[in-house]
Protein backbone atom coordinates (compact mmCIF):
# COMPACT_ATOMS: atom_id res chain seq x y z
CA UNK A 1 0.00 0.00 0.00
CA UNK A 2 0.95 3.43 -0.68
CA UNK A 3 2.11 5.96 2.16
CA UNK A 4 -0.75 8.13 1.71
CA UNK A 5 -3.61 4.97 1.56
CA UNK A 6 -1.82 3.81 4.77
CA UNK A 7 -1.81 7.30 6.77
CA UNK A 8 -5.64 7.31 5.83
CA UNK A 9 -6.49 3.63 6.52
CA UNK A 10 -4.31 4.29 9.65
CA UNK A 11 -6.63 7.33 10.19
CA UNK A 12 -9.63 6.03 9.49
CA UNK A 13 -9.53 2.99 11.83
CA UNK A 14 -8.22 5.10 15.18
CA UNK A 15 -9.71 8.38 14.37
CA UNK A 16 -6.93 10.31 15.00
CA UNK A 17 -4.36 12.12 12.50
CA UNK A 18 -2.10 12.44 15.98
CA UNK A 19 1.44 11.11 14.58
CA UNK A 20 3.61 10.80 17.61
CA UNK A 21 7.41 11.82 17.36
CA UNK A 22 10.12 8.90 18.44
CA UNK A 23 12.68 11.12 19.86
CA UNK A 24 14.99 9.69 22.52
CA UNK A 25 16.85 11.56 24.39
CA UNK A 26 19.04 10.38 26.74
CA UNK A 27 18.73 13.32 28.73
CA UNK A 28 14.82 12.58 28.81
CA UNK A 29 14.70 8.84 29.67
CA UNK A 30 12.77 7.42 32.60
CA UNK A 31 15.04 7.11 35.23
CA UNK A 32 14.17 3.52 35.77
CA UNK A 33 15.79 2.38 32.42
CA UNK A 34 19.17 2.49 31.44
CA UNK A 35 20.74 5.45 28.98
CA UNK A 36 21.67 2.69 26.36
CA UNK A 37 20.44 1.49 23.28
CA UNK A 38 19.22 -1.31 25.42
CA UNK A 39 17.41 1.17 27.65
CA UNK A 40 15.61 3.29 24.77
CA UNK A 41 14.73 0.10 23.07
CA UNK A 42 12.63 -1.10 26.27
CA UNK A 43 11.27 2.41 26.04
CA UNK A 44 10.35 2.96 22.51
CA UNK A 45 8.65 -0.50 22.34
CA UNK A 46 7.06 -0.04 25.31
CA UNK A 47 5.42 3.78 24.02
CA UNK A 48 4.46 2.25 20.28
CA UNK A 49 2.89 -0.41 22.50
CA UNK A 50 0.93 1.84 25.01
CA UNK A 51 -0.50 3.95 21.59
CA UNK A 52 -0.35 2.53 18.36
CA UNK A 53 -4.21 2.58 18.63
CA UNK A 54 -4.23 6.10 18.81
CA UNK A 55 -2.04 7.72 15.83
CA UNK A 56 -2.32 7.98 12.32
CA UNK A 57 1.30 7.99 12.00
CA UNK A 58 5.15 7.25 13.85
CA UNK A 59 7.47 9.58 13.22
CA UNK A 60 11.33 8.79 14.71
CA UNK A 61 13.99 11.48 14.24
CA UNK A 62 17.24 9.73 12.89
CA UNK A 63 19.27 12.18 14.82
CA UNK A 64 18.29 10.83 17.85
CA UNK A 65 19.38 7.53 16.99
CA UNK A 66 22.66 8.72 15.37
CA UNK A 67 24.64 9.57 18.19
CA UNK A 68 25.06 6.21 19.03
CA UNK A 69 26.45 5.23 15.33
CA UNK A 70 26.33 2.17 13.88
CA UNK A 71 24.47 0.45 17.10
CA UNK A 72 21.88 3.51 17.06
CA UNK A 73 21.12 2.76 13.32
CA UNK A 74 20.54 -1.05 13.91
CA UNK A 75 18.16 0.21 16.96
CA UNK A 76 15.84 2.73 14.12
CA UNK A 77 15.40 0.00 11.68
CA UNK A 78 14.54 -2.77 14.77
CA UNK A 79 11.82 0.02 16.36
CA UNK A 80 10.69 0.48 12.31
CA UNK A 81 9.92 -2.98 12.11
CA UNK A 82 8.32 -2.96 15.88
CA UNK A 83 5.98 -0.91 14.78
CA UNK A 84 2.64 -2.39 13.48
CA UNK A 85 2.37 -3.08 9.66
CA UNK A 86 -0.77 -0.47 9.74
CA UNK A 87 0.82 2.31 10.76
CA UNK A 88 2.80 3.90 8.56
CA UNK A 89 6.28 5.38 9.65
CA UNK A 90 7.78 8.57 8.78
CA UNK A 91 11.57 9.32 9.06
CA UNK A 92 12.14 12.42 10.27
CA UNK A 93 15.66 12.66 8.75
CA UNK A 94 15.17 15.95 6.23
CA UNK A 95 17.64 14.91 3.33
CA UNK A 96 18.28 16.18 0.44
CA UNK A 97 21.91 15.85 -1.81
CA UNK A 98 22.83 15.81 -5.83
CA UNK A 99 20.52 13.83 -7.69
CA UNK A 100 22.94 10.33 -7.36
CA UNK A 101 23.71 11.19 -3.41
CA UNK A 102 20.13 11.69 -2.91
CA UNK A 103 19.24 8.66 -4.39
CA UNK A 104 21.50 6.89 -1.72
CA UNK A 105 19.95 8.85 1.19
CA UNK A 106 16.66 6.95 -0.45
CA UNK A 107 17.89 3.90 -0.64
CA UNK A 108 18.59 4.10 3.05
CA UNK A 109 15.67 5.32 4.50
CA UNK A 110 13.58 2.78 2.28
CA UNK A 111 15.11 -0.23 1.36
CA UNK A 112 17.48 -0.67 4.22
CA UNK A 113 15.51 1.07 7.51
CA UNK A 114 11.86 0.20 5.77
CA UNK A 115 10.26 3.77 6.19
CA UNK A 116 7.03 4.57 4.78
CA UNK A 117 7.76 7.88 4.26
CA UNK A 118 11.00 10.80 4.77
CA UNK A 119 11.07 14.23 4.98
CA UNK A 120 12.63 15.96 3.21
CA UNK A 121 15.13 19.69 2.84
CA UNK A 122 13.93 21.27 -0.60
CA UNK A 123 16.94 23.94 -1.00
CA UNK A 124 18.72 21.67 -3.17
CA UNK A 125 15.76 22.09 -5.70
CA UNK A 126 13.50 19.47 -7.60
CA UNK A 127 16.98 17.06 -9.47
CA UNK A 128 17.97 16.27 -5.42
CA UNK A 129 14.57 15.48 -4.56
CA UNK A 130 13.34 13.48 -7.82
CA UNK A 131 15.31 10.13 -6.55
CA UNK A 132 12.99 10.30 -3.62
CA UNK A 133 10.12 10.74 -5.49
CA UNK A 134 10.94 8.32 -7.52
CA UNK A 135 9.81 5.67 -5.18
CA UNK A 136 5.82 6.43 -6.10
CA UNK A 137 4.63 4.24 -3.04
CA UNK A 138 6.63 6.00 -0.50
CA UNK A 139 5.88 9.78 1.09
CA UNK A 140 8.57 12.22 0.33
CA UNK A 141 7.47 15.12 3.42
CA UNK A 142 9.10 18.52 1.79
CA UNK A 143 9.87 20.87 4.36
CA UNK A 144 8.15 24.17 3.95
CA UNK A 145 7.76 26.56 6.84
CA UNK A 146 9.35 24.64 10.21
CA UNK A 147 8.65 25.65 13.36
CA UNK A 148 12.01 26.43 14.75
CA UNK A 149 12.19 30.52 15.33
CA UNK A 150 14.73 30.84 12.92
CA UNK A 151 12.48 29.74 9.89
CA UNK A 152 11.58 33.68 9.15
CA UNK A 153 15.42 33.44 8.21
CA UNK A 154 14.74 32.33 4.76
CA UNK A 155 11.39 30.85 4.71
CA UNK A 156 9.85 34.05 4.99
CA UNK A 157 11.39 36.09 2.75
CA UNK A 158 9.61 37.49 -0.28
CA UNK A 159 10.71 36.36 -3.65
CA UNK A 160 9.87 38.00 -6.77
CA UNK A 161 11.75 41.16 -8.97
CA UNK A 162 8.01 42.85 -9.84
CA UNK A 163 5.60 43.28 -6.88
CA UNK A 164 2.73 41.86 -9.29
CA UNK A 165 4.99 38.88 -8.30
CA UNK A 166 5.70 38.50 -4.87
CA UNK A 167 5.48 35.26 -3.10
CA UNK A 168 7.28 34.02 -0.21
CA UNK A 169 9.90 31.68 -0.03
CA UNK A 170 7.47 29.08 1.27
CA UNK A 171 4.99 29.55 -0.72
CA UNK A 172 7.22 28.96 -4.12
CA UNK A 173 8.06 25.55 -2.12
CA UNK A 174 4.76 25.03 -1.79
CA UNK A 175 3.92 25.67 -5.09
CA UNK A 176 6.51 23.45 -6.79
CA UNK A 177 5.98 20.96 -4.35
CA UNK A 178 2.65 20.64 -5.92
CA UNK A 179 4.03 20.24 -9.78
CA UNK A 180 6.27 17.86 -8.13
CA UNK A 181 3.79 15.23 -7.25
CA UNK A 182 3.08 12.93 -10.36
CA UNK A 183 3.27 10.30 -8.03
CA UNK A 184 0.73 11.25 -5.68
CA UNK A 185 3.33 11.12 -3.27
CA UNK A 186 4.46 14.66 -1.91
CA UNK A 187 3.48 16.29 1.48
CA UNK A 188 4.96 19.54 3.25
CA UNK A 189 5.89 20.44 6.29
CA UNK A 190 4.07 23.41 7.94
CA UNK A 191 4.88 24.21 11.52
CA UNK A 192 2.16 25.04 13.90
CA UNK A 193 3.95 27.74 15.27
CA UNK A 194 3.36 29.77 12.00
CA UNK A 195 -0.82 29.40 11.79
CA UNK A 196 -1.35 32.10 9.25
CA UNK A 197 1.31 30.42 6.83
CA UNK A 198 -0.42 27.05 7.53
CA UNK A 199 -3.54 27.97 6.19
CA UNK A 200 -2.10 29.92 3.18
CA UNK A 201 -0.27 26.33 2.34
CA UNK A 202 -3.32 24.16 2.53
CA UNK A 203 -5.34 26.46 -0.05
CA UNK A 204 -2.21 26.98 -2.17
CA UNK A 205 -1.70 22.58 -2.51
CA UNK A 206 -5.52 21.77 -2.36
CA UNK A 207 -7.37 18.74 -0.69
CA UNK A 208 -4.63 16.25 -1.68
CA UNK A 209 -1.48 16.82 0.03
CA UNK A 210 -0.99 15.76 3.45
CA UNK A 211 0.80 18.21 6.17
CA UNK A 212 2.94 17.07 8.69
CA UNK A 213 2.91 20.16 11.83
CA UNK A 214 5.35 19.98 13.90
CA UNK A 215 5.11 22.41 17.19
CA UNK A 216 2.24 21.53 18.91
CA UNK A 217 2.88 22.09 22.52
CA UNK A 218 0.44 21.56 25.56
CA UNK A 219 -1.27 24.16 24.10
CA UNK A 220 -4.85 23.02 22.82
CA UNK A 221 -5.41 26.31 20.95
CA UNK A 222 -2.50 26.21 18.54
CA UNK A 223 -3.88 22.56 18.39
CA UNK A 224 -6.77 23.52 17.10
CA UNK A 225 -5.95 26.68 15.06
CA UNK A 226 -3.22 23.99 13.18
CA UNK A 227 -5.77 21.23 12.74
CA UNK A 228 -8.52 23.82 11.32
CA UNK A 229 -5.96 25.98 9.29
CA UNK A 230 -4.40 22.40 8.09
CA UNK A 231 -6.47 19.90 7.61
CA UNK A 232 -7.93 19.95 3.90
CA UNK A 233 -11.74 20.39 3.08
CA UNK A 234 -12.93 16.64 4.57
CA UNK A 235 -11.25 17.14 7.86
CA UNK A 236 -8.33 15.30 6.77
CA UNK A 237 -4.51 15.24 5.71
CA UNK A 238 -2.98 17.55 8.59
CA UNK A 239 -1.03 15.28 10.71
CA UNK A 240 -0.49 16.83 14.51
CA UNK A 241 3.40 15.78 15.57
CA UNK A 242 3.96 15.60 19.36
CA UNK A 243 7.07 14.60 20.38
CA UNK A 244 8.17 15.02 24.14
CA UNK A 245 5.20 16.04 25.44
CA UNK A 246 3.79 12.29 25.13
CA UNK A 247 7.24 10.03 24.84
CA UNK A 248 7.97 11.86 28.35
CA UNK A 249 4.72 12.39 30.18
CA UNK A 250 6.33 10.53 33.14
CA UNK A 251 9.73 9.92 34.11
CA UNK A 252 9.01 6.72 36.29
CA UNK A 253 7.80 3.38 35.69
CA UNK A 254 4.54 4.63 34.06
CA UNK A 255 5.33 6.55 30.95
CA UNK A 256 3.92 4.03 29.04
CA UNK A 257 0.41 4.69 30.30
CA UNK A 258 1.16 8.48 30.75
CA UNK A 259 2.34 8.73 27.47
CA UNK A 260 -0.97 6.73 26.47
CA UNK A 261 -3.20 9.62 28.77
CA UNK A 262 -1.32 12.64 27.23
CA UNK A 263 -2.11 11.07 23.27
CA UNK A 264 -5.68 10.24 24.27
CA UNK A 265 -6.17 13.98 25.28
CA UNK A 266 -4.64 14.93 22.65
CA UNK A 267 -6.85 12.69 19.88
CA UNK A 268 -10.16 14.13 22.00
CA UNK A 269 -9.06 17.53 21.06
CA UNK A 270 -8.14 16.60 17.32
CA UNK A 271 -11.86 14.84 17.34
CA UNK A 272 -13.47 18.06 19.04
CA UNK A 273 -12.18 20.17 16.06
CA UNK A 274 -12.31 17.91 13.14
CA UNK A 275 -15.90 16.93 14.57
CA UNK A 276 -17.50 20.77 14.20
CA UNK A 277 -15.49 21.38 10.53
CA UNK B 1 43.98 22.28 16.06
CA UNK B 2 40.96 23.90 14.69
CA UNK B 3 39.51 22.73 11.60
CA UNK B 4 40.59 25.70 9.44
CA UNK B 5 44.14 25.94 11.07
CA UNK B 6 44.65 22.10 10.20
CA UNK B 7 43.11 22.64 6.77
CA UNK B 8 45.65 25.59 5.93
CA UNK B 9 48.48 23.50 7.12
CA UNK B 10 47.74 20.97 5.57
CA UNK B 11 47.24 22.61 2.18
CA UNK B 12 50.40 24.47 3.28
CA UNK B 13 52.58 20.76 3.74
CA UNK B 14 51.29 19.00 0.58
CA UNK B 15 51.33 22.22 -1.50
CA UNK B 16 47.28 21.30 -2.75
CA UNK B 17 43.63 22.27 -2.57
CA UNK B 18 42.79 19.13 -3.47
CA UNK B 19 39.99 17.67 -1.36
CA UNK B 20 38.82 14.03 -2.24
CA UNK B 21 35.50 13.20 -2.11
CA UNK B 22 35.16 9.61 -0.74
CA UNK B 23 31.78 8.32 -1.82
CA UNK B 24 32.10 4.75 -2.34
CA UNK B 25 29.16 3.67 -4.74
CA UNK B 26 29.25 -0.16 -5.05
CA UNK B 27 28.55 0.22 -8.62
CA UNK B 28 31.63 1.71 -9.72
CA UNK B 29 34.00 -0.31 -7.43
CA UNK B 30 36.89 -1.80 -8.63
CA UNK B 31 36.23 -5.47 -10.13
CA UNK B 32 38.73 -7.19 -7.93
CA UNK B 33 36.96 -6.01 -4.87
CA UNK B 34 33.99 -7.15 -2.73
CA UNK B 35 31.40 -4.79 -3.25
CA UNK B 36 30.46 -5.42 0.37
CA UNK B 37 31.91 -3.26 3.49
CA UNK B 38 35.11 -5.62 3.52
CA UNK B 39 35.81 -4.68 -0.28
CA UNK B 40 34.97 -0.96 0.69
CA UNK B 41 37.06 -0.79 3.58
CA UNK B 42 40.03 -2.14 1.69
CA UNK B 43 39.24 0.21 -1.03
CA UNK B 44 39.17 3.39 0.58
CA UNK B 45 41.57 3.02 2.86
CA UNK B 46 44.22 1.96 -0.69
CA UNK B 47 42.76 5.84 -1.61
CA UNK B 48 43.68 7.23 1.50
CA UNK B 49 47.13 5.65 1.93
CA UNK B 50 47.72 6.34 -2.23
CA UNK B 51 46.71 10.27 -1.95
CA UNK B 52 47.20 11.30 1.83
CA UNK B 53 50.26 13.66 0.49
CA UNK B 54 48.48 14.99 -1.99
CA UNK B 55 45.41 16.69 -0.62
CA UNK B 56 44.22 19.13 1.74
CA UNK B 57 41.40 17.17 3.35
CA UNK B 58 38.93 14.37 2.46
CA UNK B 59 35.16 14.24 2.50
CA UNK B 60 33.17 10.73 3.01
CA UNK B 61 29.71 11.39 2.31
CA UNK B 62 27.49 10.21 4.81
CA UNK B 63 24.75 8.93 2.13
CA UNK B 64 27.40 6.12 0.64
CA UNK B 65 27.85 4.53 4.06
CA UNK B 66 23.77 4.99 4.98
CA UNK B 67 22.82 2.30 2.57
CA UNK B 68 24.94 -0.41 4.39
CA UNK B 69 22.90 1.13 7.80
CA UNK B 70 24.85 0.47 11.24
CA UNK B 71 27.75 -1.37 9.80
CA UNK B 72 28.49 1.17 7.22
CA UNK B 73 28.37 3.47 9.83
CA UNK B 74 30.56 2.11 11.76
CA UNK B 75 32.83 1.48 8.24
CA UNK B 76 32.76 5.50 7.93
CA UNK B 77 34.00 5.70 11.74
CA UNK B 78 37.03 3.61 10.88
CA UNK B 79 37.31 5.66 7.76
CA UNK B 80 37.65 8.72 9.41
CA UNK B 81 39.87 7.29 12.09
CA UNK B 82 42.27 5.71 9.24
CA UNK B 83 42.95 9.18 7.85
CA UNK B 84 45.77 10.58 8.89
CA UNK B 85 45.50 12.79 11.88
CA UNK B 86 47.10 16.08 10.20
CA UNK B 87 44.92 15.75 7.34
CA UNK B 88 41.05 17.24 7.95
CA UNK B 89 38.01 15.11 7.60
CA UNK B 90 34.97 17.12 6.05
CA UNK B 91 31.83 14.77 6.53
CA UNK B 92 29.37 15.46 3.92
CA UNK B 93 25.96 15.35 5.43
CA UNK B 94 24.10 18.32 4.50
CA UNK B 95 22.44 18.22 8.11
CA UNK B 96 19.71 20.56 9.67
CA UNK B 97 16.74 20.31 12.04
CA UNK B 98 15.34 22.06 14.84
CA UNK B 99 18.06 23.22 17.55
CA UNK B 100 16.87 20.49 20.28
CA UNK B 101 17.50 18.08 16.80
CA UNK B 102 20.92 19.82 15.56
CA UNK B 103 22.94 19.33 18.78
CA UNK B 104 21.76 15.37 18.27
CA UNK B 105 23.59 15.92 14.51
CA UNK B 106 26.40 17.55 15.58
CA UNK B 107 27.28 15.30 18.46
CA UNK B 108 26.89 12.35 16.12
CA UNK B 109 29.52 14.18 12.96
CA UNK B 110 31.91 15.35 16.15
CA UNK B 111 31.88 13.23 18.99
CA UNK B 112 30.72 9.82 17.67
CA UNK B 113 32.69 9.84 14.04
CA UNK B 114 35.22 12.43 14.85
CA UNK B 115 35.04 14.50 11.72
CA UNK B 116 36.77 17.99 11.42
CA UNK B 117 33.72 19.40 9.79
CA UNK B 118 30.60 19.02 8.10
CA UNK B 119 28.33 20.33 5.47
CA UNK B 120 24.78 21.87 6.52
CA UNK B 121 22.13 23.36 4.63
CA UNK B 122 21.19 26.56 5.71
CA UNK B 123 16.93 26.26 5.18
CA UNK B 124 16.06 25.87 8.56
CA UNK B 125 17.43 29.39 9.26
CA UNK B 126 20.00 30.46 12.44
CA UNK B 127 19.13 28.53 15.35
CA UNK B 128 19.20 25.21 12.93
CA UNK B 129 22.82 25.46 12.76
CA UNK B 130 23.94 26.91 16.28
CA UNK B 131 24.63 23.76 17.57
CA UNK B 132 26.87 22.63 14.71
CA UNK B 133 28.68 26.77 15.19
CA UNK B 134 28.75 26.35 18.90
CA UNK B 135 31.76 23.77 18.32
CA UNK B 136 34.26 26.32 18.12
CA UNK B 137 37.10 23.92 16.49
CA UNK B 138 34.86 22.39 13.99
CA UNK B 139 34.29 23.52 10.63
CA UNK B 140 30.71 24.43 9.36
CA UNK B 141 30.27 24.39 6.15
CA UNK B 142 27.09 25.58 4.94
CA UNK B 143 25.28 24.91 1.05
CA UNK B 144 24.90 28.32 -0.35
CA UNK B 145 25.14 27.17 -4.32
CA UNK B 146 25.19 23.55 -5.13
CA UNK B 147 26.27 22.16 -8.64
CA UNK B 148 23.48 20.44 -9.40
CA UNK B 149 21.22 21.60 -12.49
CA UNK B 150 18.20 22.56 -10.00
CA UNK B 151 20.36 24.98 -7.83
CA UNK B 152 18.47 27.63 -9.47
CA UNK B 153 14.74 26.47 -8.05
CA UNK B 154 15.40 28.25 -4.73
CA UNK B 155 18.66 29.40 -4.36
CA UNK B 156 19.22 31.82 -7.70
CA UNK B 157 15.25 33.62 -6.90
CA UNK B 158 15.65 37.20 -5.92
CA UNK B 159 14.73 38.28 -3.12
CA UNK B 160 13.69 41.74 -1.65
CA UNK B 161 10.52 43.87 -1.74
CA UNK B 162 12.35 46.75 -2.81
CA UNK B 163 14.69 46.91 -6.17
CA UNK B 164 16.96 48.85 -4.07
CA UNK B 165 17.56 45.77 -1.96
CA UNK B 166 17.59 43.21 -4.38
CA UNK B 167 19.61 40.17 -4.01
CA UNK B 168 19.60 36.54 -4.40
CA UNK B 169 18.69 33.60 -1.84
CA UNK B 170 22.46 32.46 -1.93
CA UNK B 171 23.77 36.17 -1.57
CA UNK B 172 21.49 36.20 1.48
CA UNK B 173 23.02 33.07 2.51
CA UNK B 174 26.63 34.30 2.32
CA UNK B 175 25.64 36.90 4.16
CA UNK B 176 24.13 35.53 6.83
CA UNK B 177 26.64 33.18 7.20
CA UNK B 178 29.37 36.02 7.55
CA UNK B 179 26.75 37.19 11.00
CA UNK B 180 27.20 33.64 12.09
CA UNK B 181 31.27 33.00 12.08
CA UNK B 182 32.20 34.37 15.67
CA UNK B 183 33.75 31.64 16.12
CA UNK B 184 35.62 31.63 12.91
CA UNK B 185 34.52 28.83 11.99
CA UNK B 186 32.28 28.72 9.23
CA UNK B 187 32.21 28.13 5.04
CA UNK B 188 30.37 27.91 2.57
CA UNK B 189 29.87 25.35 -0.41
CA UNK B 190 29.59 27.31 -4.01
CA UNK B 191 29.42 24.41 -6.94
CA UNK B 192 32.18 25.08 -9.85
CA UNK B 193 29.31 24.98 -11.99
CA UNK B 194 28.50 28.50 -11.34
CA UNK B 195 31.48 30.54 -11.90
CA UNK B 196 30.23 33.61 -11.83
CA UNK B 197 28.47 33.25 -8.20
CA UNK B 198 31.47 31.75 -7.21
CA UNK B 199 33.74 35.48 -7.37
CA UNK B 200 30.08 36.97 -6.50
CA UNK B 201 30.20 34.87 -3.09
CA UNK B 202 34.02 35.56 -2.36
CA UNK B 203 33.84 39.37 -2.84
CA UNK B 204 31.07 38.88 -0.62
CA UNK B 205 32.34 36.99 2.12
CA UNK B 206 35.97 38.65 2.01
CA UNK B 207 39.35 36.76 2.40
CA UNK B 208 38.96 34.65 5.77
CA UNK B 209 35.63 32.47 4.75
CA UNK B 210 36.81 28.70 2.98
CA UNK B 211 34.90 28.04 0.30
CA UNK B 212 34.23 23.99 -0.71
CA UNK B 213 34.36 23.88 -4.65
CA UNK B 214 32.25 20.66 -5.44
CA UNK B 215 31.30 19.73 -9.12
CA UNK B 216 34.83 20.21 -10.71
CA UNK B 217 34.94 17.05 -14.02
CA UNK B 218 37.45 16.37 -15.67
CA UNK B 219 37.97 19.59 -17.78
CA UNK B 220 40.79 21.85 -16.33
CA UNK B 221 38.93 25.04 -17.52
CA UNK B 222 36.59 24.54 -15.18
CA UNK B 223 39.23 24.04 -11.93
CA UNK B 224 40.57 27.37 -13.81
CA UNK B 225 37.58 29.45 -13.41
CA UNK B 226 36.76 28.14 -9.65
CA UNK B 227 40.17 28.51 -8.53
CA UNK B 228 40.43 32.13 -9.73
CA UNK B 229 36.94 32.80 -8.46
CA UNK B 230 36.70 31.00 -5.36
CA UNK B 231 40.34 31.27 -3.49
CA UNK B 232 41.09 34.74 -1.29
CA UNK B 233 43.23 37.04 -2.16
CA UNK B 234 46.49 34.81 -0.89
CA UNK B 235 45.88 32.35 -3.21
CA UNK B 236 43.85 30.10 -0.25
CA UNK B 237 41.06 28.32 0.94
CA UNK B 238 39.18 27.06 -2.21
CA UNK B 239 38.79 24.09 -1.37
CA UNK B 240 38.48 21.94 -4.68
CA UNK B 241 36.47 18.92 -4.12
CA UNK B 242 36.93 16.27 -7.03
CA UNK B 243 35.33 12.34 -5.69
CA UNK B 244 34.58 10.11 -8.85
CA UNK B 245 37.36 10.83 -11.24
CA UNK B 246 39.97 10.42 -8.42
CA UNK B 247 38.98 7.68 -6.49
CA UNK B 248 37.45 5.03 -10.08
CA UNK B 249 40.14 6.69 -12.23
CA UNK B 250 40.48 2.94 -12.42
CA UNK B 251 38.35 -0.34 -12.20
CA UNK B 252 41.26 -2.62 -11.90
CA UNK B 253 43.71 -3.78 -9.65
CA UNK B 254 45.64 -0.51 -10.00
CA UNK B 255 43.00 2.15 -8.75
CA UNK B 256 45.24 3.59 -5.72
CA UNK B 257 48.35 4.24 -8.21
CA UNK B 258 45.51 5.37 -11.07
CA UNK B 259 43.99 7.61 -8.57
CA UNK B 260 47.17 8.84 -7.55
CA UNK B 261 48.17 9.95 -10.72
CA UNK B 262 44.54 11.85 -11.03
CA UNK B 263 45.24 13.64 -8.01
CA UNK B 264 48.64 14.63 -8.83
CA UNK B 265 46.85 16.33 -12.32
CA UNK B 266 44.72 17.89 -10.82
CA UNK B 267 47.46 19.65 -7.90
CA UNK B 268 49.55 20.10 -10.90
CA UNK B 269 46.38 22.21 -12.49
CA UNK B 270 45.70 23.74 -9.10
CA UNK B 271 49.12 24.89 -8.38
CA UNK B 272 50.05 26.27 -11.97
CA UNK B 273 46.73 28.48 -11.42
CA UNK B 274 47.75 29.74 -7.80
CA UNK B 275 51.09 30.69 -8.79
CA UNK B 276 49.66 32.52 -11.53
CA UNK B 277 47.10 34.29 -9.12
Amino acid sequence: MTFKGKLLSAAAANKSWLCIGLDPDPAKMPSTLSRDIGGIEIFLKSIIDSTSDLVCAYKPNSAFFEIYGGPGIELLKRVIEYIPDNIPVILDAKRADIGNTSRMYARAAFDYLGADAITVNPYLGHDSLKPFLDYADKGIIILCVTSNPSSADFQKQTLGKNPADHIMLYEKVASLACQWNANNNVGLVVGATSPAELAAVRKLVGDEIPILIPGVGAQGGELQNALSAGSNGAGKLAIINVSRSVIYASSRDDYGAKARESAQLLIEQIRAVLSSK
